[in-house]
């Protein structure tokens, strides 16, 4: 691709353009690339929530009659349309922080020994397995691993050699760099060490398959608000295969999670099945919005996502490598597309000033990642290739004409 | 009051009148007696929901400088409107079962000893009590109290006495009952023995006048989706008096807890103030329905409230007198308005059927809790006194006619 309209030519040819036209494109020409961190508002999810309000005013306590199923209703259908799991494995509610905690803390229960996650992995995940090694008293080891390629197989195997891990974490795909960490040979050699592996695959669901059934994952949490489309601070999803449901117990033993729930008895007796990992009352309007939101993303298939997602990122950084390097940026990000999920982190000393002048004078809105890291995200269902060109064009134009040194140095809480 | 024309003389003199058409009424003529379960949609709320939505479609990331202090904002509206707490002092996030779990296992990581709860405290109060007390090894000592006059001054007191407990755990409105526990004076004594009191106001919050600073009280969580109107799910709220905030630790140490979020470094420091029990990213689209639904009530005041629901209550248990009690019912509330909360409850051996009778054959709306009761609640801002009047009117009609015996003894999971 050299020319924009050879951009554009790969847009006429694109079986997922249709699916743009089902979001909500007000803010256009606005180029969105942050759709890893929050996805668009699609038009029927936009419908579907206000449904959700008018009958939470017309039915009012008599809507739990179908409410009450919902996390785990929502759960069958990320199941099988995102996750590659069966029904009955997956429940929506809580963030992605909370189910992180329970999964993790279920695992430390049962099984002695310490804990590895990469240094890099995303913060609060991190923050959750420091808790947890203060309260469970286990060691917490900080696994080195190279800022782009992230955790390869044999650094995983290096460190469960001395088989005295009882839990490793780690991201599917990294939260800076896009890496695209060896799913399947990390679970195989984990699993050959008798570790629990718990993947969080907030940034590759919905745009990265993941077969979890197939690799022989028994443990997951994500969120529903990146490449799912559900919304700001939509309710995570916690996987667990079946045959280890009832040797995990939440450690949040809470009414929704317990067997017969409206009995109302003593004691917590757990659900038999993924609904006890369920701890409070769950967030109806908004497990009303991941199940509309999925639902898309379903319908478009995440293989064909992913093909058009390679070759999105794939532009990227053909155009990183022709314009961008010889502007001082450097690729944070593998190289090799089977190594890379939907972001593409650009490495420049300037990073948070170029995103400030990409979002202000440019009309394209990046993410800053400390310390360095332009990272610019692709959705498929919605991103196109022109925007691609387009953005990257004008990122050029701006760090050419030194825009970015224009920029008021102050750093707001949020990027 | 013995005349349906008095119930309107009451309706047409109440100064809280004019707050009924602030809500969605489309169920007319249903009368509505479970607002203590979920309160109706506010006409504000519906509306502000709609415009959320919106901006997140709009907005995109760039939503996120308002909404990232959306939890500590609408905890300050919180505070100073419901609570009778200071601003800094309320995070509204997660449910009220988390919020519990933060808060109960923040006290048992620093205090030595056993946890008390009354034996017919909410459910998930006690599961989540258990579970931590399995955690931790600790003893839970189930507390037992009148089953409708709720734990008095004197239980507590003599459950203290021994002075190895670290943590007591109250519902400030017994969820069956409706008794209203004397929380000034249990919260008085609890200091003197050094026990920390969670208390937990779901069934108070908006409806009961609650100065917990004025109290004494130092933690308390609660929910937001009965009196307090904010839907279905919508998040709960924890509240730390300040002097506090420093000794106590979230166990889920998440990122939106962390002192400095996005610097994403390694290790957890806590935030300084009540942020520090926020965990994963919050539900931003339910945060502005807590903010519309809470301005309601707080412009309505809880005094005024009050007043009003004893009234309504009072109205309840004369009829019940008057009509049931002949007809086998119990009243299973304290008579005395004082220790009164907003909804009543109406023992009878049938309870069940009778509530199934009033909702398909009356077109009342009741709720029924386990083993016995009619639970009917009162929302001084939309429920009239000649709602208690016909509702009660046709309870005793369809009792009296024996309509309950023909309704299916099969029973649904949801009321």
């Amino acid at each position: 691709v050299t020319t924009r309209s050879e951009a554009i030519a790969l847009d006429d040819a694109d079986p997922l353009a249709g699916f743009r036209r089902r979001f909500v494109l007000g803010d256009e020409p606005r180029i969105y690339l942050d759709g890893n961190s929050l996805g668009r508002l699609p038009l029927a999810t936009r419908d579907r929530l206000r449904a959700a309000v008018d009958a939470w005013g017309e039915r009012l306590v008599t809507g739990w009659h179908q409410w009450i199923d919902a996390p785990r209703r929502v759960g069958d259908r990320l199941a099988e349309g995102i996750l590659g799991v069966e029904p009955g494995e997956v429940v929506v509610a809580d963030s992605t922080t909370v189910d992180l905690y329970k999964l993790a803390a279920a695992v430390l229960s049962i099984r002695p020994g310490a804990i590895v996650v990469p240094r890099d992995e995303f913060p609060t995940d991190r923050y959750v397995l420091q808790g947890l090694s203060e309260l469970h008293g286990r060691e917490l080891r900080l696994l080195e691993v190279d800022a782009v390629e992230g955790p390869r197989p044999a650094d995983v195997e290096a460190a469960l050699a001395a088989d005295d891990v009882a839990l490793l974490v780690l991201s599917h795909v990294n939260y800076r760099s896009g890496a695209l960490v060896d799913l399947p040979s990390i679970t195989a050699l984990a699993r050959r060490r008798n570790v629990a592996v718990v993947w969080d695959v907030c940034h590759s669901a919905g745009v990265v398959p993941l077969d979890l059934r197939v690799h022989g994952v028994e443990l997951a949490v994500g969120c529903t608000y990146k490449y799912l489309n559900a919304g700001p601070g939509a309710p995570a999803f916690v996987y667990v295969a079946r045959e280890l449901q009832t040797q995990l117990r939440s450690p949040i033993a809470g009414w929704f999670g317990q067997r017969d729930q409206f009995a109302m008895g003593h004691p917590h007796v757990p659900a038999d099945g993924i609904e006890r990992f369920l701890a409070g009352t769950p967030p109806i309007l908004l497990l009303e919005a991941v199940d509309e939101s999925v639902a898309l993303v379903a319908e478009a298939g995440v293989d064909a996502t992913r093909a058009k997602s390679v070759a999105l990122t794939q532009l990227l950084v053909e155009l990183h490598d022709a314009w961008l390097e010889p502007l001082g940026f450097k690729l944070g990000t593998p190289r090799d597309p089977a190594r890379r999920g939907s972001h593409v982190s650009l490495r420049h000393p300037d990073a948070w000033r170029i995103c400030r002048a990409l979002i202000e004078r440019a009309d394209v809105i990046p993410d800053f990642r400390a310390p360095d890291s332009v990272r610019l995200g692709v959705a498929p269902l919605y991103t196109r290739f022109v925007d691609v060109w387009d953005a990257l064009d004008r990122l050029r134009a701006l760090v050419e004409a030194g825009e970015h040194a224009r920029v008021a140095a102050v750093r707001s809480r949020v990027t």
